[in-house]
C-alpha cells in the first residue's frame, strides 16, 4: 500500500452545488481542490478511512438533488460532497469488521479518500481475479440487483414469455434482457442510438432491438416486434414509451417499474401524462413499483448466481468507464442525455 | 304463471342505435315497439324462453358501444337489442338444466321476453324471501363480486389499513367500503353529491366521506382524511382523483383498478393523462387491473358470505330502481353523470 496511515494528504472532491429542477447538468457539481484529509480512523470512532476506487453514476441520485425530504432517501446537502455507491479500499480502520486492505462496496463520497461511519450498506468484496472490481457497483451491485429482483420477483417470468426492456443497454436493462434470454424468453430492447441497438443485438444477445429515436410511431414499432403483445415490460423510461407499451400488453401482463428517469423528470411530474392507463383493466395488467432494497434477503443468492453466470461466459456487462474523479460531473449528467453506453462508472483509482 | 307457453305476445325492446364516442347519452338507445315473440323454446334447440324481470345498468357496457373488437367483450351490434346482466324467469325450456318457473341471473336482452341460448354465465337463483331478486344483479351479482374479488384478492387487505374508495356509493364501491369496515379497516369514500356523502357516512358506515365536486384541491382533501396516507385505493374513476391518490399512497400500497369510467372515457384515452405515476416507485405501489371474471372459482363462497352478511343486517345495499323497460336509456346514461344513487337497476316486471 502506498498510503501511509496517519499521513495528511490532498483530497480532491466533487461538490453538489445546490438544488436543481429538471434535468441535471454538468455544472450542478464542481471539483473542489484544497481539502486535506488525515489517513486515519480515530480511535473509539468505529469509523474507517478508505481510498475510493470506483464511483457509480446512478439515475436515482437525481432524486437527491432536489429539496424534497419525503422520499425514501434524503437529499444531498448543498455545498457538500456528492454521495453514492462506490468500491473502495480500507486504509485504516477502527471498525472491528474491517481491516486495512479490505475491498468494500457501499455508500461513500465522491472524493479521493473518505472517512466513513455507516456500515449499513457495506459489503466486503471477496477477491476474485475473474471479476473486475468496478462490477461490484454494476453487474454485482445495486443496478444488477435491481435487474435480478425486478425480473424474477416482480415480473415472475415464465419460459417463452415476451419481454420488452426500455433503456435496454443501461446498467439495469442490459442484465434484465440477458436474464430473460437465459430464462427462455423472447426479448426486445429499446435504446437511443444505433450503436446501442447494435450492441443489444450482437453483444448482449437480445432477439431484437430498436432505436426509439428513429421510430415516429412507438405503438407501431411495438406491434412489429410483438405481434402477439408483451407479457413483461421492464420499465425504465416512462412517458410516451410507457403509453405505447400499455396499448400492447397481453392479458395478465406485468410491468415492473424501477424508474422512469431517462426521459421524464423525477420530482417534476410527467408533463405529458400517461393516457392509456385504462387498458390495464381489460388486460388485467399488474404495474408494480419496486426498489431493490426491499429484496436484500436475496442479495447473497444474486451475487452467487450472477457472478457464476458471468464467469461461465453466459452473461456480459457493458461499462462506460470515465477516468478520474474530475470526470464525475459530466459522467453523471451524461446519464440523462443517453451519452453513456452501459453502466456509467468513474474510476478514481485502480488500486 | 300468466304467460301461456306457445302464445305470441308483444315484446317491447331497447335498441342500441349505433357506435358512439365519448359519454353515452339517452338518445344512443331507443324503445322499439312492434316486435312479437312466441313464448316457446323450440324443440331440439337447447334454448329457453324467459321473461325479463330486472336489468342491470353497468359502466362496462359503454365498452360495447364502440366499434372495437379487441376487448375482452365484443361490441353491441347496431340496431340490435341491448344486452346485459339481468334476472329473469323461465317460461319454457328445451334446456335440461332449466324448467319453467326457475329464476335465473345471467346475460339477457333489454326486452320483455328473450329466447336465450348461452348458458355460460347463467346462475340459478335460489328462492330466498329475505333477499330481493334484483340483488342478484347487484349485491350478489357481478358488481358485488367485483367488490369482493377486488377487495380480498387484489387489495389483500390487513386489519387497520387505510382504505379509500372512489365512486363509493355506486354498485361496487358501496360494498367495498362495507367489506373494508367489517375487515377492521379505516374507510373513506368520495362521491359526487352531498346526498351520497350523507348516505356513505350515515347509512353505509364509512368512517368519512367527501363530495369531490366541492374539493378544489383533491390532494389536500386526501391529506386531510389520510394524514398518514392510503394503504388501499379501490379505483373506480381515474383522472385527477387517481393523480391525487398517487401522491398520497403509503409504502407498499395497493391500487385495484376495475374501471375508470365515471369521469374519463373508456375507449377514448384519458385526455389529461396521469402525471404522478412516478410515485409508485419510491412507495413501491402495486397497481392492478382486474376483471371479476378471473375469480369465478370464488363466486359460490362470495354469494354465501355476502348473502349471510346481508341477512344478518351487517351489510346494506342501495339500489336506484327505475320502473319499466322504457326507463332503460335514461337510466344507463345517468350512470355517467352520477345521477344514480346506488346500483342502477331497471325493473321490467316484478314477477
Amino acid at each position: 500500500m502506498d498510503e501511509v496511515v496517519g499521513k495528511i494528504v490532498d483530497n480532491k472532491q466533487i461538490i453538489f452545488k445546490g438544488y436543481i429542477e429538471g434535468v441535471p447538468k454538468e455544472s450542478d457539481m464542481e471539483l473542489r481542490l484544497g481539502n486535506k484529509i488525515k489517513l486515519e480512523a480515530p480511535k473509539g470512532s468505529a469509523a474507517f478511512l478508505v481510498k475510493n476506487l470506483y464511483l457509480s453514476c446512478d439515475p436515482y441520485m437525481r432524486t437527491r438533488m432536489r429539496d424534497f425530504h419525503a422520499s425514501y432517501i434524503p437529499p444531498f446537502l448543498p455545498a457538500s460532497v456528492v454521495q453514492g455507491f462506490g468500491v473502495f479500499k480500507v486504509i485504516d480502520s477502527d471498525n472491528p469488521n474491517l481491516k486495512p486492505g479490505d475491498i468494500v462496496s457501499g455508500f461513500t463520497g465522491w472524493e479521493e479518500y473518505s472517512l466513513l461511519h455507516d456500515t449499513e450498506q457495506l459489503r466486503k468484496v471477496e477477491a476474485d481475479n475473474d471479476i473486475p472490481l468496478s462490477y461490484y457497483i454494476g453487474l454485482l451491485g445495486m443496478p444488477g440487483f435491481t435487474a435480478y429482483a425486478g425480473f424474477y420477483e416482480v415480473c415472475a417470468p415464465k419460459r417463452n414469455e415476451r419481454v420488452f426492456v426500455s433503456a435496454a443497454s443501461g446498467a439495469v436493462g442490459q442484465l434484465v434482457g440477458q436474464l430473460a434470454k437465459l430464462h427462455g424468453c423472447y426479448v426486445v430492447g429499446s435504446a437511443g442510438s444505433n450503436q446501442k441497438v447494435d450492441l443489444l443485438k450482437n453483444k448482449l444477445g437480445f432477439d431484437e432491438a430498436f432505436n426509439y429515436k428513429e421510430e415516429p410511431d412507438l405503438d407501431a414499432a411495438l406491434k412489429k416486434y410483438f405481434p402477439e403483445g408483451i407479457d413483461i415490460y421492464f420499465e425504465n423510461v416512462g412517458g410516451s414509451m410507457l403509453d405505447a407499451v400499455l396499448l400492447n400488453m397481453r392479458i395478465h401482463g406485468r410491468i415492473a417499474v424501477c424508474g422512469m428517469v431517462s426521459q421524464t423528470g423525477i420530482g417534476a411530474p410527467d408533463q405529458q401524462g400517461i393516457r392509456n392507463l385504462l387498458s390495464i383493466v381489460p388486460k388485467r395488467v399488474k404495474m408494480q413499483g419496486f426498489l431493490q432494497s426491499d429484496y436484500l434477503h436475496l442479495f447473497g443468492r444474486f451475487v452467487e448466481e450472477v457472478g457464476s453466470l458471468y464467469k461461465e461466459g453466459k452473461i456480459t456487462y457493458l461499462e462506460d468507464m470515465n477516468e478520474g474523479l474530475e470526470s464525475g460531473p459530466a459522467a453523471f449528467a451524461g446519464l440523462f442525455t443517453g451519452k453513456n453506453v452501459g453502466k456509467q462508472v468513474i474510476c478514481v483509482s485502480r488500486a
